[in-house]
């Protein structure tokens, strides 16, 4: 079983960071554009049901089911009725407890709190170019997924290997305010959201805002504050009770 | 007709070659890895004669051209065996002067640059995440294409409407040194290419490197100065071609 350091940990969330900073900046390129979220306006036949942003993350996924993505422990799929791998992914051990990834899935929150910061981060209006936009959504949105899920899971792994007996028994008591207490660490927390902020600026310091449109760093901290930092922690919190889980049935 | 004013086009070009060095930069997170691009190699089965970036190429141009990508005038497929798209796409007058967008296709060339760029950002060996790469080579090699067709299109089109006379006879005494010349401006080609080479270092500027790998600028300045110039310039003199013979048929 890989060691699962703390540190390393920390630093691979620091690079996802660095990839959603990224994307939501490409996506704040194109304006807001509603009617890419309006059940029914795709335009595509016998699709009523669905926006085309809808339609643009199904096919995405099931594209990157196909190539395996979804093997990847903190890869998860907003979409349910996706097809199997067509290749083997072989993956070293990862050191995840979760005999089911889908247990932890924070997909629905995430994408509730995605179509929320949108309008912060976009220009109002619509500019025509809804594919362009519901592109740049799925690239975010991906992103966005990958880092709270790897946080949830292995941030909880490595946490949880410190201690064994001292989680265990706050999982068995269901003790989640003690959880929840044990999980939060405020000095990183602020470390993260500070660090958030300067990258928004520094990836944005030289740009040439006559083409380009920036993002304002407002938005987005407090996106990773009350929201993507929360449901990491809720991630950790539903990874360990099924990590005590597993293990009871396991002995 | 749309007004094609060349500061305009300028712009939109320096706004894509953003897009290029943040997707390089993203490319340049995984190993070489080159399994990828070994034909036989993906595990898909039914694809022995595709490697595993063949087919993520394949797959995202399906799914893009459902969408409607291809209808945008700046966009061409690297594949030929595409569906017709799901959804009306209803664009601008865009002023392209081109009866069938195909004609000016760097496709080829534009692929075969690629791979030798690639050995020149990724760090070499295999980190097993190949499905990983060969996302981000798509995403990496259609920002490619889409600003080498802009700019051979729009660049084109609107020199051509600043002396329609002057690139008329050029064409009709098939005069082909006399249009590059024409073409050529190399004060702007120097200044896209310190200009190129200030953004690759500014956005790593305050990377942290111990997580992330960093792209050196040499290999992007040559790959702009010896392959996405003159392919932009080739593809305007086509451009320029089938415009003149578009004009004769009609008048």
């Amino acid at each position: 079983m890989p060691e699962l350091n703390l540190n390393d940990i920390a630093a691979r969330l620091e690079s996802l960071e660095e990839t959603i900073i990224h994307r939501l900046i490409d996506r704040a390129q194109w304006r807001l554009n509603d009617n890419a979220y309006l059940q029914g306006a795709s335009g595509f036949p016998g699709a009523e049901q669905r926006s085309l942003f809808e339609l643009r993350l199904h096919s995405q996924e099931e594209m990157d089911a196909k190539f395996g993505r979804f093997c990847v422990p903190e890869e998860r799929p907003f979409n349910r009725d996706l097809p199997k791998p067509l290749r083997a992914v072989s993956l070293p051990d990862t050191g995840v407890n979760l005999k089911d990834y889908d247990t932890v899935n924070l997909t629905e929150p995430l994408l509730n709190s995605y179509m929320l910061i949108l309008p912060k981060i976009c220009l109002a209006g619509d500019d025509g170019q809804y594919g362009s936009s519901v592109e740049h959504d799925v690239y975010a949105i991906q992103a966005i997924a990958r880092r709270v899920h790897y946080g949830a899971i292995y941030v909880a792994e490595s946490k949880f290997r410190q201690d064994p007996e001292g989680y265990k028994k706050l999982v068995e008591t269901r003790n989640r305010d003690g959880l929840m207490e044990r999980l939060t660490r405020k000095d990183v927390e602020k470390k993260i959201i500070e660090r958030v902020k300067t990258k928004v600026k520094n990836l944005q310091a030289k740009v040439n805002k006559s083409i380009r449109n920036t993002v304002r760093y407002e938005p987005i901290i407090v996106y990773y504050r009350d929201l993507l930092i929360p449901l990491t922690k809720h991630g950790e919190i539903v990874y360990l009770f099924n990590r005590v889980e597993n293990d009871s049935v396991q002995n």
